[in-house]
């Protein structure tokens, strides 16, 4: 098994028990070790009183691509410190995406970048995650690379 | 019409406009000039894959505190850099509680910060908020004090 | 021994090996458990390229200050993710004081904030420091409470 | 002028007026629009109790390639919310680098990332500012591209 194939297993087993990322939404597009693509479209529901998507929809899109991304080892990895920068308002109906890419692994440690874009490509926001890996595995069953 | 009063009239108003809050199944508790508190049951569609309250909910939540906090003088105010510090898991079932409270404010920058606590009373998260005032009310109607 | 006066001796202990804060010029005004207060005047060779404090100096004397809190216990405690906010700048000749307390603390991992003033109580800066307890002391002599 | 000359007339004006950055043991090695990269060799005055190098050290280093970078079109720009990551702990002797690159400007907001490395190429942290621009030019002189 490859590293991408065991991110896929471990995504895959993810997104089965995880109820609130289907609620909000989203879909996992892309997966593999520290990497890992989610989308979005924005819906009546998201929009805040100013009739702009909700900081807290484009953060937990933002946030979920970072936990496929954090977990893709197959090592049970949780968020400590979160950090988002708004760039731009996202619109309804905007087709959100979120990129995240792991940029420091240093002992139980990680740092994961994610940038969230619009269907034009232009920056919505800018997320940086702060990680800690726990004991024990995501998905218990034989996924060895 | 007092500052409480001009507080109370703003959430009313960005309440009525606001589609996301209640769709995560938040609940305005409280409201003061600088401060706001809203509440929120943990409910299964807000799990993540650990079975624990996604953290883009938690987000939400005291992004919304933050925002109706920001905007309690009447004057259009948005989210710039916003950072949480996850310090406990919380449960389903659990009644969470997020309290925002403006702690400086000098010219258009604004800081506020958000404790979430559960029914216990036991810290979930510590949220801090970044707001830039635009120019505009968020409520056009005579709310002076 | 006192909390108080354990944090004193192991204050005595960190300041004694620290020849970072004095060569900044801080001094160390205040401790106890989970907190500390140090200060610094704002000298000429503080000085960034727009004739005010360099913002360095400004986290460099919260970031003591977060230190001398966090280490009160006499856990070794170590930073892992500060963030710092402008309020104000510093001018020349200033007398800075930081005054660290520490949040929550929780299992190893711990939050503590400090605010930066100057003289008049104008508030320079706001910090926020996540800090990670080690094994080990910082004083290995007895100071037990 | 190209951007890069630009660039490097604002840096050798800023670097002229900046007592601080010289202070410190920092040097310029490379600038250019949105991007510099500053050096800096850990001394004995700059250790910690713990007898490694003061994390207001790493992030004053941090800092000041973040300003050169933003600066680095003629717009005077300054810091408003600062984050730093410490992912391994630099030791006396260290040859630190700090490389600066601006990841978004938006109107008057921008958000530039730094990541410090020492002399094998370690990551010692990494830090990530977000600017304002304010009216006025860091250089009154001639100095258009």
């Amino acid at each position: 098994m490859t590293p991408k194939e065991r991110a896929q297993s471990v995504a895959d087993h993810m997104w089965a028990a995880d109820q609130a990322s289907p609620w909000f939404g989203m879909e996992l597009a892309e997966i593999d070790e520290g990497r890992a693509v989610l989308t979005l479209t924005v819906a009546a529901h998201h929009l805040n009183g100013h009739g702009i998507c909700h900081g807290g929809v484009i953060f937990a899109l933002a946030d979920s691509a970072f936990a496929f991304a954090c977990n893709s080892r197959n090592q049970s990895t949780v968020a400590q410190h979160n950090t988002i920068t708004y760039i731009s308002p996202a619109q309804p109906g905007d087709r959100l995406t979120a990129s995240a890419r792991e940029i420091t692994l240093t002992g139980r440690s990680g740092l994961t970048d994610v940038t969230v874009t619009n269907q034009t490509g232009a920056v919505i926001a800018e997320f940086r995650g702060a990680s800690r890996t726990l004991k024990g595995q995501v998905c218990s069953q034989e996924i060895e690379t």
